[in-house]
């Protein structure tokens, strides 16, 4: 989670919404990675989950991601929660809890859905540390928007 | 529809699961399509509708896809329910419906949670077309494995 959290602070320093994830095998090897890039891509599916699923299944030439395990910062939006689902990773686990958008526990939990896939789940892992950098990002875009009064914003981060 | 049937053919004849999607701007003009791709690719993430929003997104140089309508030949899975979420089609039009898969109607109804966002939907759009195809391809798969019954298969299309 540490290494997820060093990508969001990637993102971070790009302006972008603070999110980071890492897949690691079986045997904790590294095998994907990726940071949210959805302003700079100007992509829906710019999330650093997708990313991180589109390069493990690339280094492995698999589609099924079976006895991975996917890092990541923040819960899973739905796309995100149904790629995990997609990729048959073995386990998710994920550091804060995203109140408004979260598919796997705030919102809505999908893999309590009868889709036949159920990963291993375990939510608010260094919880503090990634809450704090998106709560920083938060903050910068109130700032900038008391500074620029003007500027048309599309009112979400 | 009728395109994004023939672009399922398209995926049929590569031995693909046969779907495919079309994305049409406010004034019907075709901005993004896709099919099916994802044994080609070995990838989780190769399924016509995220081929057909990056390609949509990439020409508009826009995550929001606002105004756009996504057809597509088979109802969405959790993925790309989540994708269409994620870059706010306006609306979505299916063809069959996917009993073990869907999560428009299906398995569950995801726009019917609270993550504010609604698309206009509408589905069984072609439907006997866009079922014939998904059914002639579990039909081949079935003889192939009565040709072949020591090959070792997965379990699913």
């Amino acid at each position: 989670m540490a290494k997820a959290l060093a990508l969001a602070e990637k993102a971070y320093a790009l302006g972008e919404f603070p999110v980071g994830a890492v897949i690691a095998d079986d045997e904790g090897a590294i095998i994907g990675e990726g940071y949210n890039l959805r302003e700079a891509n100007a992509s829906p599916l710019g999330h650093a989950e997708i990313t991180a699923i589109e390069k493990a299944a690339g280094l492995l030439k698999n589609r099924r991601l079976d006895l991975c395990t996917i890092y990541v910062t923040l819960e899973p939006c739905l796309m995100c929660a149904g790629a995990i689902m997609q990729a048959r990773l073995k386990r998710l686990v994920y550091g804060a809890y995203a109140p408004k958008t979260g598919a796997v526990t705030s919102v809505v939990g999908v893999y309590d859905f009868p889709f036949g896939y159920k990963p291993m789940v375990r939510g608010g892992v260094l919880e503090t540390d990634c809450s704090a950098l998106l709560s920083k990002f938060g903050e910068d875009l109130r700032s900038d928007i008391r500074e620029n009064p003007l500027e048309e914003t599309n009112g979400q981060v």
